[in-house]
């Protein structure tokens, strides 16, 4: 059996479709991990019910409503959606799991949907590139990734598809993103490759370090090909290495889409004492306006970096043990500025899409590192303009 | 004796007044605050040094260079203008306390000073509306406060001045504010009313919640005036109350500098568990970008309020006992939007200038509160248009 896609329209938005119906073949593996957000959407709360006890066969995800902070009510919106489809699909109510993104605090439109589903055939003949762009709410282009990679002489398949503009969406929940590879791996290892690939990807993008109300990540192991021994290390770290940069990609293209993102700005903490303390300092530097509209009007303006660095509490360092580096050019060292910082090499270099704002702490040797954007006068606006 | 004003030009600014020295009355008390900021300036690091051992019996403050991240240089710089100072005051180097605000990274014209202050013939004859002005960077207005209250049938005068526009500024060391009170008070009393205003009042506005390089708070007793007797817990309790009000006030005319701000708003959490987990919501809330673009565009946006509560780490809450209002007026409660939160009503209200987010989280009875402005383009503009 192979994993098939139906792209469909359930009556949110208007004609486009929707909603996107997953039917994991049987077998199949599936990890989830979803957002820790106090008020979790309705189907976050649906999917933490069933996944523990049953293995699921579909994933359904809609586009346009989030179906967060929506109390009983959404919660009893979800169940009589998830009835009629069990219906259609003839499976069991939680043998499906939910995703939703789009608007927040708005109920479901649910007589539309149920009766759209109803009429819906469920052919599953549609693609994953139309499934991508099923799934986009403020989403500016499509996110797809779909690859073969080679292990000795077989083909794995790796493809996925997300959705969201870093956690910058106006009153959106935002993120979601479904992997699927087509080699069978065993439930544990699929977690770990799961946790590992987030914590390196979608985990070190942001805006402002938390998540939506509807964040979720899927991976899913169909197991349609059974001709490479993934019980063999050698194997595993080939796809873990393949299946990083797929997340990487993925992540990737959400902080490209950010509103108003005119610059990938990474942010690198060094030789901190902890990573713990490595990551604060990354979230501070990354999350703090004065940073991103320095780097948004290309100003190598290293004295906003380092007066955030000392304004963070609990973090273990010498100020004269610090390096700074702008795009990789030394710009404070021993409590000073270098000569490199007024430097026109540093000036131009600031013009470049992807700036790095390198730190080496000299307290340890522990790291992090975080992905972000810059801060525009688009950003403003469209998150100004919009009105709920 | 009395409080003597001197405004001057050192010749870091071109011409205009960027100086101002304060002799204090013999027999004054001082207490002081500054930045917790590790790369704190040279003249924080100074009168560390000296405020201990010495009462102080000038405090000179010069504006256009912050005289931070500017290592042994900047330091010797200070050193000899303390020195050249105190010959002209004839007083001992480490009886002044340094102030400096204005450019982070850069070393003081230190001939220019030296030879400005030689030539300086320090008559002592300037209003504190001048050393308001004096102390500018880019400030929009001179920030100063100047009251007589009543206690029984006498007079104790208040007045006090300070600089800044939040934590907004480019990479300008920000916030300075020196009070003055005519009577004398125990060194003890004195710092704790300094505390206590500063934590009602200066400690709760800002931006993105820290200090600045070169930051403090000075209060000074000077005794002028003896014909109160301030052991008497009711005249303290007097001159607390007007003492709030005027660091209030002052700390307001920051927010209001705010660059770009076109609101003023206040985050204010109750019930929560602890006073900790309270400040820790209220931060997360009034820096949220999400939150101060929706501010700026009169969006009763409730949901990115939401969001940002939610996902906010270990703070403890039940979903189902928070309360959101806007402008008092109901929006959330029992985990759904109330029937309010679309009403003309509370759109209107967004209109005003002064916006309040109220929460109540019950869990607890404790609270915390933060004032801070919105995000404009103007915001994204100034800061970004500045080049370093």
């Amino acid at each position: 059996m192979k994993l098939k896609i139906q792209s469909l329209n359930i009556g949110i938005k208007n004609k486009k479709d929707d909603a996107v119906c997953f039917e994991i073949p049987r077998g199949s593996k599936t990890s989830i991990v979803s957002t820790k957000n106090k008020f979790a959407a309705a189907p976050i709360i649906f999917n933490k019910k069933n996944i523990k006890n049953i293995k699921p066969r579909y994933l359904f995800i809609n586009s346009g409503n989030a179906n967060a902070c929506t109390g009983k009510e959404g919660y009893s919106n979800l169940k009589k959606y998830a009835k009629k489809l069990s219906g259609k699909l003839n499976c069991e109510d939680n043998e499906i799991l939910f995703f939703s993104t789009g608007i927040i605090g708005e109920q479901l439109p649910i007589s539309k949907i149920l009766n759209s589903i109803d009429k819906h055939k469920f052919p599953f003949n549609s693609s994953l590139s139309s499934a991508s762009r099923a799934i986009m709410t403020t989403d500016k282009f499509p996110k797809i990734v779909q690859k073969r990679i080679k292990i000795l002489d077989q083909e794995i398949k790796i493809q996925g598809i997300c959705k969201g503009a870093g956690m910058i969406e106006p009153n959106m929940a935002t993120m979601l993103a479904f992997v699927f590879i087509d080699v069978a791996v065993k439930q544990r290892f699929l977690r770990k490759l799961l946790m590992d690939c987030i914590s390196e990807t979608f985990n070190k993008i942001s805006v402002d370090g938390d998540m939506s109300t509807n964040d979720s990540v899927v991976l899913v192991s169909t197991g349609e090909n059974n001709k490479i021994d993934m019980s063999k290390t050698i194997n595993q770290n080939r796809l873990k290495r393949e299946l990083l940069i797929t997340f990487k990609d993925l992540s990737l293209m959400i902080i490209k889409d950010g509103e108003g993102a005119t610059k990938i700005l990474e942010v690198d903490v060094k030789n901190a004492l902890s990573p713990s303390q490595a990551k604060k300092l990354c979230y501070a530097i990354a999350n703090s306006n004065l940073v991103k509209t320095a780097i948004y009007g290309e100003d190598p303006n290293w004295g906003r970096i380092i007066a955030k660095i000392g304004s963070v509490e609990n973090i273990d360092f010498d100020v004269k043990k610090v390096k700074l580096y702008l795009n990789k050019i030394l710009v404070f060292k021993s409590g000073i500025a270098t000569s490199d910082a007024k430097s026109s090499k540093l000036k131009k270099s600031m013009k470049q899409r992807n700036i790095i704002i390198s730190l080496s702490l000299g307290a340890g040797e522990k790291g992090s590192s975080i992905i972000t954007a810059d801060l525009t006068k688009k950003y403003v606006h469209i998150n100004s303009a919009y009105t709920s």
